[in-house]
């Protein structure tokens, strides 16, 4: 008999899921919203994404100095040009239909250059931040070394999809992990994975820190390009899977960073709900008046020559640095105040640790667009008078 | 193995699910949709939000006059102002820049007074309707005893989400509701919870009716800004399961009340079939032209110095009290007469009161957004030409 | 222990569905889409609804000679006003604001005229055409006798939500449809129902075809104003249920008819493909030419003095009658030529007869909005430029 | 006991899934997407549908410069008129009132020509393009004996529901697709299928490939019209399981084209993970600057003079041909560089060739449009300020 043999499962995204009240609440002065990353304490669980729109030096130190830490990317346009400020203004005031162009050429005209990439991570150890920086896989064990000579805090091997087994010719292309996380006298955190088998095998690896998450980002269009794309609550649970495992064979916790598509404070409570030590966010960060992308957020496959992904968007200017993550907010929607939205959260839902969040139940509550619903929304905005 | 541990497990909104009629039809003589909350017998299932925009004394009195009850909020601002119509003017006129500042330096500038308190319970009490008060745990001893002084006939202690067991360094902070429950002379309401463990647990000591409902109200950003909510359907069927409980333990029925989300008669209807005794509804009665609001609506969250939550809508007005809740109703959107929509409900599905009603069938329709109704809809607004 | 005992079923939209080809097809010439209802032949599976929007003598007259039926609503304007042209115009030019105001009036001032009822009647059956006629229960008695004395060819006895035990005071009020089936001597056809039980107590009651179908039609408010309501794939699915059932208990074979919200021809071909013997359609047909709403449409429960319900549309004119039941279409949404298109699906799909269509394969295919629809659409639109 | 006997299943489309990285990947040099369909080796999996607004013999030559294939419908504007472009610069500038009479008056004016078949196969063969020609099945043994006679690579039989058992009187319209098969020298494809069983006994009728897809398409209205329609992604797992068990029974492999509602290269890595050997589209290469519609693209239902379907779609310019199918990219939207996606895609998820590539873990995760989306996408829109 013919039958079907391929199964599909069911895959869950923030979008779809909600956090359901204990018969416990804390007092907001019990309630701890701290991290460990890579050895480094964070007083709260975000970090800054990788990306030029996002994190320069000064917005490092400045993240650093709010508790949180920002990741500078050793290959964008800041250790391509001594001032980057100028390249930046024009990639914020291109035309649409010019900006991929733009980027292309902005990338192919100015090589990274070591000396800046030290000036950098100096520029951010100086003030007493914590130091992240990050690159590809394929450039990794030359901004590794560079980023130990600098002393910096953590490295970061970042691609779209992390491979534990890459198939290739030239095997001078392929990075050893193994071999890697032993060479370096620093933490090495990886990603992204989406699968408890990789995510297990790259904390076999050595690996301190794996980031969690393909396709659901603002500013990614991995999913429509290429099809790629693990919904988030799923794929932090898979990395939940893995790390308890791992905790179980090995007595080591290695915490997980969910990554992508997390745009304000709700989605941040939900991916710590669902295991999360931690989230990388960008586009909410671009918003910061001080963030380099002038109130503009792009992707970092951009200036791929061939495919490039990862839209422009106008994400406009919200607040300051410390008005997102600290507060006093002036806005209802979720984008201001982080960690009082999350210490709130916490409290709220009786867990007094970002490891007993983990812990909380969730309910799968899609809020759906419903006709209903639709109607209201569109009532409210004057749209159908 | 790694294998994911945390389940999910599908949560239900009003908009998810539709009423089944059964073979039998009533008679609308025959129907009475009459319920008691706290002692007092409302001949329409409604309870109004205690919100600034919704409920004063003068409408509270109305309110009683059409048989359903407004609760007077005893920390918004009529007890803060002798003469609240000028702030409420303010508040109403603001610009949607302005709001948050303003409300913020509203609240800052006065605080509570015992005489007005004592005062606007008094103006209820004299019309002869039924007077129910509310405030927060922080404060229902000071105002507990205050609703007592002047007969007031229920006291409401209201947080977003209710606890039992609120753990802080602070011990005065902390409300033992057994204790309070039994220290007051008159029934104590409270809420809000979703969860049948918390509901049993308030049940047990001694509160007289519960508010069920997290997250899903139009004025509410709870979801968004902490990710805390349950669908408002399974959240009452949560309630429920825990009143049959407590009415099997103690042969004492406990009614619930569903507040949040609530805004049409179908939304009411809904409510009832799941398991409520009755609706709490802030929006509807907002709209209504003699609504302490103008035309505008907002959450209580909104003053909170450091997060606040809970947008403010201009609802507009769309007919008087009378008119939406007792018709006739000069619109087909389900926004007005809303005891004769009960009714009507109520006689078309066979059911004679609320408690029959809450037999109802059930079955989960959707009305989710396809395309074919999208672009009908959009055809009918001239949307699409 | 305290457990959650009410349970939700699934229930199913047209819009969810879709229908899957066999492994056969057919020449158009073998296809036979003719049904019998009310032992009248019709040449297409297609019932006018009994409103004023849609039936009057003449469109009665004309649907007949194109093979289909139109339902004279005997209390609506048509018998009411001697020449209700006017009456319809003033509905179809008044302002939205006016509208229920002067529906109520309209109905408030003229009485239903039985020499009226019986001059309609008879316009219909000067003509040679099928004439099917109906009332509420609450004048079925009046009306019924009428509908005889004239020669009507079927009486539909037509609510909301039909009814089997009517629990009522005044036993005056209830009509029992045992009794008026028996003491009629042409044949009756009750509605609505939605349940298999219903269905299979009218059909022991004598009745001679159910209409299916509660709360999901277009100019219809009842599950947005009442609540009630069951998608309308399951709703025939139900019917079919009782129809098996009735039929192997008794012998006779009592057709169900898909009443509410299709309104394309593949909501047609969908219905029937569920097990529906006809469908009933208002909308498609009000945008006849011909049709009494002037390109307006309207619910039969706007005049209720208390509870209107029933939006007016503005559905515009399409074509002509003919075009709309027999094409040719000059259009590609579904809204013309509905006896091609069953013909064409029933070809198809392999389905000679409208019964062999009840055995077709159906999917739940949902054509939800998804991202990339409302983009792809939007772009087509020229909407996101 | 009356209980619904009909059961409907859940059918998913390329919208609802999402592709899942495995532990491998892959350096692009490893990668082949190459495939084979009707012999003919193609170096992208991508076929052009055989529509006038896609495929003209010049197309089609560049088409297979280009490593994929275009099909020419040798029943279109092509083999009509001598010189089409007049004809089809009337099609892209008509107004869509007077869209669907043009399109009836083109086709009812000339006639195929058998000259012009061979002339245009000519056109195609000599460049050394391979070359893919299509008919209805009323036409197939006409038209094929044209093809062979003019050294057509693969002859393809196509409607929109193909039929194994095609009940008829005349017994003359009756294609035998077993006689046919045998009967020409060339490969016989044939479509479109949704379901297993029709897919396995094409096999074993001797077809050398099977188009899947009926319903899916963006310039397909079969759905709305005729209800008829099974989501891609199960329509293409079914076409597998038919093609493995076929491979079982026979030992011999026969490819599977998904085709229809294929939009962007995410659409196809999907259909390619599904288990497709390629995909057919039409309106991405109806969007190249060298396509034939000048811009526009529509379905070839259209002449259809009783019941036309396949609406007209302004689907504009976006690139060159050769942009399209081999980049470099200028928009990160998916619509470019359909090889450099797909390898990418294959490269990323560890599949070195497209057999590979049917082994791709795949989730359900529906990109449905949530609140939070719908407010995100309508902001950075500027339609919400």
């Amino acid at each position: 008999m013919a039958t079907i043999t391929k199964k599909f499962t069911r895959a869950y995204g923030l979008d779809e899921i909600a956090l359901v009240p204990s018969n416990r609440t804390l007092d907001m002065d019990l309630v701890d919203i701290s991290t460990t990353i890579g050895g480094v304490k964070l007083n709260i669980p975000i970090i800054a994404s990788a990306m030029d729109s996002v994190v320069n030096a000064k917005t490092a130190v400045e993240l650093g100095n709010h508790g949180s830490v920002g990741v500078l990317n050793l290959e964008g346009v800041q250790t391509r040009y001594e001032n980057p400020e100028g390249v930046l203004k024009q990639i914020s005031s291109v035309s649409n239909a010019g900006y991929v162009e733009l980027m292309q050429k902005i990338y192919k005209e100015n090589e990274v250059k070591d000396d800046l990439v030290l000036k950098r991570i100096k520029e951010i150890k100086d003030s007493g931040a914590p130091c992240f920086v990050s690159s590809t896989p394929q450039n990794a064990i030359r901004f590794g070394k560079l980023a130990e000579q600098a002393n910096a805090d953590v490295f970061i091997v970042q691609s779209t999809v992390v491979s534990t087994h890459f198939i290739t010719k030239d095997k001078s292309k392929n990075l050893d992990l193994s071999i890697f996380c032993k060479s370096m006298s620093i933490p090495v955190l990886v990603g992204n994975s989406t699968t408890t088998e990789v995510t297990l095998d790259l904390m076999r690896m050595g690996v301190q820190g794996i980031f969690i998450g393909i396709g659901p980002g603002a500013a990614c269009t991995t999913r429509g390009v290429l099809a790629i794309g693990v919904p988030m609550a799923t794929a932090i649970l898979n990395g939940v899977a893995a790390r308890t495992a791992y905790l179980e064979e090995s007595g080591r916790y290695v915490p997980i960073i969910a990554d992508g598509g997390i745009v304000n404070s709700g989605d941040i409570c939900k991916a710590l709900a669902c295991g999360a030590d931690a989230v990388m966010i960008g586009s909410p960060i671009a918003k910061a008046s001080e963030a380099p992308g002038n109130g503009f957020h792009w992707g970092m496959a951009t200036p791929n020559a061939v495919l490039p992904r990862g839209a422009r968007i106008n994400v406009g200017t919200n607040g300051t640095l410390k008005e997102i993550l600290h507060g006093p907010s002036n806005t209802d929607d979720g984008s201001q105040n982080f960690s009082g939205a999350i210490q709130t959260a916490l409290a709220t839902l009786g867990a007094a640790t970002i490891k007993e969040m983990h812990d909380v139940e969730i309910v799968i509550a899609p809020s759906l667009l419903t006709e209903g619903k639709v109607y209201q929304k569109a009532q409210s905005l004057g749209m159908y008078k």
